[in-house]
């Protein structure tokens, strides 16, 4: 099919009300005024006691790229919506921001600002949708990835997911963020080539159905390819497909690295095991056994407590999909702004939900150290101007339900919001993937297991600092009195 | 980030094993041998009785750019897996074979062939990958918008999702999906450039939250836009949002056109009658109100019962990830092989389960319509060869339950699978999107409302006709006989 223009940018991935919004914000005069947005979620996924950060390499290309093409504004023409002066600036559009994030492979947390932009009330704006379009799915499947990667501990865990992932990008990008949570390697080829994921995989039933024989099939694989997996379950596991992989082994010798044999269905404990001792008795005790099949984290564990003889695990649906909650649900909130005025004034969205009313401010995440067990005491949000790195005793206590405090001696606090781009200019020295594979495992380490536990973890500490809660009270209190000004 | 080739070609858009299994094909002098693939599913999604066929707009896409590039070539050097010669081959790789397929907005079922490629056999298994990550996606949406489209009815439903959907081509091709399946507009605006769907969408609650007040964000919004709908929840929305909205349009009177507001959080039942009556007690009869948070088919036909006063609903989150069951779980199974010899064989997938049995040989799929009520009575799934439509009686039965069988007469025999590539060369008079909505609507219409219900529908008979049937017993027979030949 053709479309009906040019797929020439991304700027027109957004939401058709950013636009509008911009139009407004562009005839009034206030376009250019300072404003900060913030990015969060609410929940923690998979009542999951961490989430993983991902998604900021897609968005740094992204907003790299981000410009109108000359197709882009034609057809913004067409809709009628539009004014030509407000197309013309978009023509010339150009991001002049300030952007902070965490970096990939942190662990972070529900209420806490992810990604701030610090940027022209009108290019803040357009950007909100696809950041969140990113971060909601990225995030998602990294922390998948990293609980499944606790139960499987050091056997390897390949993502087989792109057939069931949901259209292309999610499959290319799932696969990254898997990585980034801890996944060994991939079956998608074009995530290998392009971020340098080590591919894996071998042959599929078409094989084995094409040459009708187990054995002709595995024997043309092993005449082909050196290291050799062969999938035994075409016709039966047990009977056909074991024995001939063993009878083309020992055919070929060594001429092949007969690297181990796959199973995608049945009964995987009894089957793992009946295999191995077959491996075994003909003396192919190196040779692994992979499963695949509708694996997480909770099959896994399973498999491993009847012990299942299973060296490697493919994993594809469950993961690429987040299938137990396929979005995030984060939110991308105007925290500041500058008004006519110029200064800037702290803004709040209000909710009869206590969890909903968003944190006024620009603000930084602190995530605080114990000195003496080098363990993270709670991550402590903060108003930007402030400075707990000296001080010398922080006061912690939950914004929800305030009586629940702690007073922190003795520690390290490390600003997590790195600078990204600064008035335009992207100033931040990329990390290689194996990089942020490492942030992950050491950011891991620094957090007390009772918080990391798949099951029922312990909830960590995201505390607000005392003068950010009292700007966020303040500025509610403002709220309430202005909407009872409204008499019926 | 930068990549580390150019993403210039989809080819490498496949699984490892697909390139392996090519190798493996190419050196044993197989690979252009002439193969079947059929894509199909096996249950159907979110237990409803039908799904919508969506992904042929993007197959085609594909389709037709599928190459692989100089990058593509020098990358798979890098993984010291794949041979020079076969590398010289994939840098000349061409499509030649021929596709069939449903149209898309054909209501499709279980069990029956969707997709077939009928090409040599190192072609139709690069393609597999990417044929089914399109499929496994796009089918789950439409069937879902469908789904909503059936309770909402005649009033207008609008696709908001991009913000939660599974990275950028989920946003994309998802909303066209939704569209295809009922939906009237979307919010994202690169789809409305790329296939002319109507976008939607006015503001945010940041335009509130930056004018700090109701009146003046409505106010400023109403000068420069003429169709104005409100969001009215920022601070308050029976207190201070909607007496606001109100305030401003019979100020701005004539110069807009108050269409609507919107309501995105609290007690959409409650809010929504309250809102209404304050609208016609205003004057303002008919603007409508808009409703959106975390809606799909089950709220909306609660909301509904409850008297709700909505007049059009904004779908996102549980519509464009599929949020109760994020991926169909298509397959892509071999179920004809040429073989050395050149003579066309029928193959098999077995297993221990019956439901994953796949039916042998290259088939049409022909839908069964009764001359004299005008509706379906069932697919029946022949052998290519076979022309049901010449029979006076067609003896239908169910394939899994034998003796649950009936006679059809008087029929019409509809062939399902439409030529798109003839021998490598386009063919397909491509539908508009407009074509493809209408072709649902009429689809839906031919059949009984007891098998499109959204709750506890009828099971639509798939049948396999006679020859179809016996020929599988005969290749299942022929396996056994294969497995039982392995002594242990």
């Amino acid at each position: 099919m053709k479309y009906n223009y040019p797929d020439d940018s991304l700027a027109l991935h957004t939401d058709a009300y950013e636009l509008s919004m911009m139009q407004t914000y562009w005839k009034q005069g206030i376009s250019q005024k300072r404003a900060i947005f913030e990015a969060f979620f609410r929940k923690m996924p998979f009542n999951n006691g961490y989430a993983i950060y991902a998604g900021l390499g897609h968005i740094i290309q992204y907003l790299k790229n981000l410009h109108f093409s000359a197709s882009d504004i034609d057809y913004l023409k067409t809709t009628g919506q539009f004014d030509d002066d407000f197309l013309e600036y978009l023509r010339n559009f150009k991001f002049t921001g300030t952007v902070r994030s965490f970096e990939e492979g942190e662990l972070v947390f529900n209420n806490e600002p992810l990604l701030q932009i610090d940027a022209p009330l009108i290019e803040g704006q357009l950007i909100e949708t696809a950041i969140l379009n990113i971060l909601n799915y990225q995030i998602m499947v990294a922390t998948k990835a990293s609980r499944i990667k606790t139960v499987v501990g050091n056997q390897p865990v390949m993502e087989f997911g792109s057939r069931r992932a949901q259209e292309f990008d999610a499959a290319l990008w799932g696969t990254r963020a898997a990585y980034i949570g801890g996944f060994d390697s991939t079956s998608n080829v074009r995530a290998g080539k392009l971020f340098g994921i080590p591919i894996s995989g071998t042959h599929a039933h078409a094989l084995v159905q094409a040459y009708r024989s187990d054995y002709d099939a595995f024997k043309a694989y092993a005449q082909t390819h050196h290291d050799c997996t062969f999938l035994v379950d075409t016709f039966d596991t047990l009977k056909s497909g074991v024995p001939n992989a063993i009878k083309v082994a020992k055919e070929m010798g060594d001429q092949i690295n007969f690297q181990a044999v796959r199973i995608d269905s049945g009964d995987m404990s009894y089957l793992s095991k009946k295999v191995r001792k077959m491996l075994d008795d003909a003396g192919f005790t190196k040779t692994k056994i992979i499963a695949s099949n509708g694996l997480d984290e909770q099959t896994i564990q399973n498999l491993k407590m009847q012990g299942a003889q299973i060296d490697v695990w493919g994993v594809g649906t469950k993961l690429i999909t987040a299938y137990d909650q396929p979005t995030l649900g984060a939110v991308y909130k105007l925290v500041a702004f500058a008004g006519k005025q110029g200064k800037l004034v702290d803004t709040i969205k209000v909710s009869n939900n206590i969890g909903k009313i968003s944190t006024p401010g620009k603000k930084q995440v602190w995530r605080i150290n114990d000195r003496i067990d080098c363990k993270n005491e709670g991550d402590y949000v903060a108003l930007d101007h402030e400075k707990p790195q000296k001080e010398s005793v922080l006061k912690m206590f939950n914004p929800n339900y305030p009586l629940q405090r702690k007073n922190v001696r003795d520690f390290i606090a490390r600003p997590m919001l790195k600078t990204i781009w600064q008035d335009g200019k992207f100033v931040y020295d990329e990390p290689s993937l194996a990089e942020i594979r490492q942030r992950r495992q050491k950011s891991l380490d620094d957090f007390w297991n009772e918080y990391t536990r798949n099951l029922n973890p312990e909830i960590y500490p995201v505390d607000l600092s005392p003068q950010c809660y009292d700007n966020k009270q303040k500025i509610l209190t403002e709220v309430h009195q202005y909407v009872d000004s409204f008499k019926k």
